[in-house]
């Protein structure tokens, strides 16, 4: 894993050389996980001009072997608490004789940015921007596998789930019980706070679990996602409870299926972001619910839950091939409920068989 | 409740207009909480110089109705996704004619402060600083309150996981199960993530639950807490597993139990912050244990589990009464486990009976 660290690292280099920096501090945690491994809660990396650091608050914590930083990278852990490990990058950078230092302007706090730049005041503090983001996007093999891995520990703590009895049972107590076998099946942790839905609250995104219970005749709707290896997977589904769902649930259900069907087929390389989101969006708004819909069909998952592309009406840009995105359209009628159907999947070239969905659990409405 | 934070708008308008500032822009959320109540996530406040607006990104949540935004507040709903609250607030600071404006640098990314500024180029930024935070310092009994009732929350949690059978079991299940036990008995959710360490791992701060499972003979440390109506509190023990201590255990047990005990016992108001750090630390240090000790013994809690003041060795400040902190000593010896004992307390005069003692499980060696 050392020479896939090392080689992030130089191809950000050439970034920043290109923009006039010789230097940069990397404090976004997603970031530095992606440059450096996965190093203590508030380490910075500071990518310098003769040799990159890992700035660390304390020593490394009791981690599973597989989640450590880069060996290849010196640590450089504080001396004492309550240091700030990106001021103590900005110093250790001007030690290599820097004159030019780009810092994640859209993470570092202002209070923040002040210290660093009084620490090294003959340092130009340049904006290295989301840099480090675009190189997230397009992910390697090894990363898809982590996210694999990921989707297949959430189908199973779903297909375990839909094996128990549901009604009477609160939206908070499944949530718990979904982020329980997501740890027992091997992730590090959820990927997000689970989302269990029912009734009227149903078809709802980033609902949050309330006390209210599982009852006949209502919409199920579920959204969880492993963390495996720090990489997030998604997957949303949505049942009826009951013996036979009732006409309105199977039209809308229908809908928000096809919605979803026209969103995957559009995942081809070379697609804009905003065409995959209107294709999912227009069998929506030509079944007349254009008002109250997301802002967004989907978006990429990675090393954080919602990275980029976003695939929304304003989203400016392109796929490319192994790029991991979400396709989630949903409906919500106040009072009522809905339906939201999510999946996480890889973009892949056509001659590769197009698509590659990581979360296999059915799409069928089933009724439990 | 509106009044309650109608009085403490009004006290922080006070200092902001002694600080030479007519308007603020509050953005970190456990401020937005304390000055315009649970408000959907990401909303900013405007302490604006004619009206005070809530600015959100989007509609309310489905919340219980105890946590809801100040009714009295006007809300202002951002239109279309991706705006940024601060900057929409800061347009609308400029709107009521304000021509100074301060905002809290400790929590605003550069990029944002840089966006406020460009929306808004006729007004001067300041620093808020940590203002708001101090006012957050001294509670007052309604806080007090919700913090008691998510103290006997965790209480209950943790007697009811010593009633279950622990050797075999692992760390991250036995979380797991603290968590939900939580939920069950009416939290919003755990105040932090729940830490369990068994054998070599226990008595380690913020030791993350790995899969080793308790084994006879171990010691094992605990450290949970409750999130009610916003407010966290934390409770940490630490027992030992099987029929009997053996001597070290005893030994360590005693020494930490009496550093935890002077610490509580310094607890007074007027007392100065490195006081009762030092009271507990040189128990711990005379002992021979002054290596490797954490950096602080407490720090006060409340709409964030980590909240002003640190209980530290350089901390600067005395203690009022209505103050609720931590009492956190422990020591870990590497390979072999540790000792760490937490109770969440109140400031009390002594005329009043002196510290509130909010987790009252026992702190006696127990042999589970």
């Amino acid at each position: 894993m050392s020479d896939v660290y090392a080689a992030r690292r130089t191809r950000l280099r050439e970034r920043c050389h290109a923009a006039g920096s010789q230097s940069a501090v990397i404090s976004h945690p997603a970031n530095v996980r992606y440059l450096a491994g996965a190093a203590p809660t508030g380490s910075v990396l500071l990518l310098g001009k003769r040799e990159d650091l890992l700035v660390c608050p304390g020593p490394p914590d009791d981690r599973p072997t597989e989640a450590r930083p880069d060996e290849s990278l010196r640590p450089h852990l504080l001396k004492g608490p309550g240091g700030d490990p990106a001021v103590a990058a900005a110093d250790l950078a001007a030690a290599q004789d820097t004159d030019a230092l780009a810092v994640e302007e859209h993470h570092l706090t202002v209070a923040r940015h002040r210290a660093l730049a009084s620490v090294a005041p003959g340092l130009r503090l340049a904006d290295l921007g989301s840099a480090v983001e675009q190189l997230r996007v397009v992910k390697d093999e090894e990363e898809i596998s982590c996210l694999r891995i990921g989707a297949e520990i959430a189908d199973q703590a779903l297909g375990e789930l839909l094996e128990s009895i549901l009604v009477g049972r609160t939206e908070r107590h499944l949530a718990l019980e979904l982020e329980r076998r997501l740890v027992d099946h091997g992730a590090d942790g959820p990927a997000f706070p689970t989302s269990v839905a029912t009734g009227p609250n149903s078809g709802r995104r980033g609902h949050r679990p309330t006390d209210r219970r599982v009852e006949e005749g209502d919409f199920l709707s579920v959204c969880l996602g492993a963390t495996y290896r720090g990489y997030r997977c998604e997957i949303g589904r949505t049942f009826v409870i009951g013996t036979s769902p009732a006409d309105w649930q199977i039209e809308l259900y229908d809908l928000v299926f096809a919605a979803q069907r026209a969103g995957r087929e559009s995942l081809v390389p070379g697609a804009a972001y905003r065409d995959v989101d209107r294709a999912a969006r227009q069998v929506l708004d030509s079944a007349g619910y254009a008002e109250g819909l997301q802002p967004l069909t989907g978006h990429g998952v990675g090393l954080e839950i919602d990275e980029d592309p976003q695939l929304a009406p304003s989203a400016m840009g392109k796929l490319d091939a192994c790029v991991p995105v979400t396709v989630e359209p949903g409906v919500h009628l106040p009072g009522r409920g809905g339906v939201r159907i999510d999946d996480t999947l890889v973009v892949r070239p056509e001659a590769d068989g197009g698509p590659e969905l990581l979360t296999i659990t059915t799409k069928e409405l089933l009724a439990l």
